[in-house]
């Protein structure tokens, strides 16, 4: 088996998480990303970058994180019983970006990299796209992104990355798809190592392939007080989502990390309507009726 | 062993549910409650009434609930293996109000009844009080109403219940009590139908009788733009105890209830602030250093 060495990929997360918020400050005006380095007890380490209160980004957040752990939990395993209760390291980059302009799409972006004692290692990632009033071409553009991505490595894993991406970002409770997916993998290592982290470097650039482009054609449009509103009601859905079913989230809970990276996630305001229905035939509506049902966009 | 009724705790509950809404209305001036009824398939069914936008009441719901279920989950259960799986009866009233005042503490009220095919049958509940800018006299009342309630059946359970909502109401990612407690209790029927049964309808009028008062006493204190924004931003705490933590929640989502009613109790506005700390020696300071500590208030 190739001998990995960790630091090659922390290396290479950390300079992603520099190049993501290099590209996400471009098409900001107002405000320049903060930089929080943190570490527990010289073991774990992160590092956590935010945009607040941008023209553009009304919440930005890129994160890198380092875990050294006494024991891999359940919530973060394959199914590999051997590697259960195993001291671990976990390490990656983790990004949500909440824009101000309700035509700007929410984005979520992770790609982790989980080693336990015995050596038993694997990748895991996707990033998942969330509209509140969604442009059927810049779906399209989103999805054939990771296409074109997935298609390098083998031609079927596009579909099956993209069918697990729609089955991981699902609120079940409301029945409702929290956007339009992407893609979505877990305990990726039958390539071996090379392979695999090429395919993890390749996720990274196409995440900003990805998404800089919509954020650039849609950050101009003109909203309304009523479409605001609207997006702070679904980004309900985004805390419903994170809270209750997100693995990262309860990863970084049950592992203790530091609980004001891990929550960067959540949106910077939000609204609770009770009992909400969109009137038929109008934008909203559309969202729940079209975009929100999984399909095969290409 | 008693014979059990439950025409006779489902009534008193949905009377419940009509004097708490009654005595809330009494105290907000510009909303009335709405009251839903909502069934499933004719076996589970439920009332909600929910005040939104009012001029005290930003958010305010009151819901009775009777759930006929396949299979009684672990999350519901007592240490009581017997029961686990089993065909059951839940039945409850629960409220959460979210005051428009930062002067105003958030409440939450529970009273539930569970009963079992095999005839186990339990009650559990209670009560907290989530301040944001508290008044000692206030949670003095508080808990002084608590203890005079429990007081009235055994001496030494206002301790045991004060102490279990001390560990129950804890968010435990943020090291943080939820608020200042109250009471909270679970699996009670040792003291047999009748008596438990009386004091549950104790639990109910007493959180009236302390919550209404401080409603009265607070709602027309004058509050900055900046109170406000701390309010929505200690709300945050809500939404991260009831998704992660709350059992009701928990019940709710598992037993596939009606999705609105049980996530009425989320806030109407939220904001999630990236890594806020309040100033020392500032009013915002004293909630984290000395409210949101368990302590001995009588």
């Amino acid at each position: 088996m190739y001998k990995i060495n960790i630091n090659e990929i922390t290396n290479y997360f950390i300079q992603l998480q520099t190049r993501i918020s290099i590209s996400l400050e471009k098409e900001e005006v107002k405000k320049k990303f903060t930089k929080e380095i943190w570490n527990r007890r010289n073991v774990s380490y992160g590092i956590t970058r935010i945009i607040e209160n941008g023209l553009v980004f009304e919440k930005a957040g890129v994160n890198f994180s380092f875990i050294k752990g006494k024991k891999l939990f359940k919530s973060a395993l394959p199914n590999n019983k051997n590697t259960e209760g195993k001291p671990f390291i976990a390490t990656g980059v983790s990004s949500v970006i909440h824009p101000n302009n309700p035509y700007v799409p929410t984005a979520h972006f992770n790609i982790r990299f989980f080693i336990s004692e015995n050596g038993d290692w694997w990748f895991g990632g996707g990033f998942d796209l969330t509209p509140y009033y969604p442009f059927k071409k810049d779906c399209l553009h989103w999805h054939k992104t990771s296409k074109n991505l997935c298609d390098k490595y083998k031609e079927n894993i596009y579909l099956n990355y993209k069918n697990w991406a729609d089955k991981y970002f699902y609120i079940d409770h409301r029945k409702e798809s929290r956007g339009i997916g992407g893609i979505f993998f877990d305990y990726l290592n039958k390539w071996g190592f090379k392979k695999t982290f090429s395919f993890i470097k390749d996720v990274g650039n196409s995440f900003i392939l990805s998404y800089i482009p919509i954020i650039k054609n849609r950050k101009c449009n003109v909203f309304t007080k009523k479409e605001k509103m609207f997006q702070l009601y679904r980004r309900g859905r985004y805390v419903e989502f994170n809270l209750i079913y997100d693995r990262g989230t309860l990863f970084g809970l049950q592992s203790r990390g530091r609980i004001e990276s891990i929550l960067m996630s959540l949106p910077p305001k939000v609204i609770w309507h009770y009992n909400y229905h969109p009137n038929k035939n109008h934008k909203e509506d559309k969202l729940y009726s079209f975009y929100l049902k999984p399909k095969n966009w290409i």
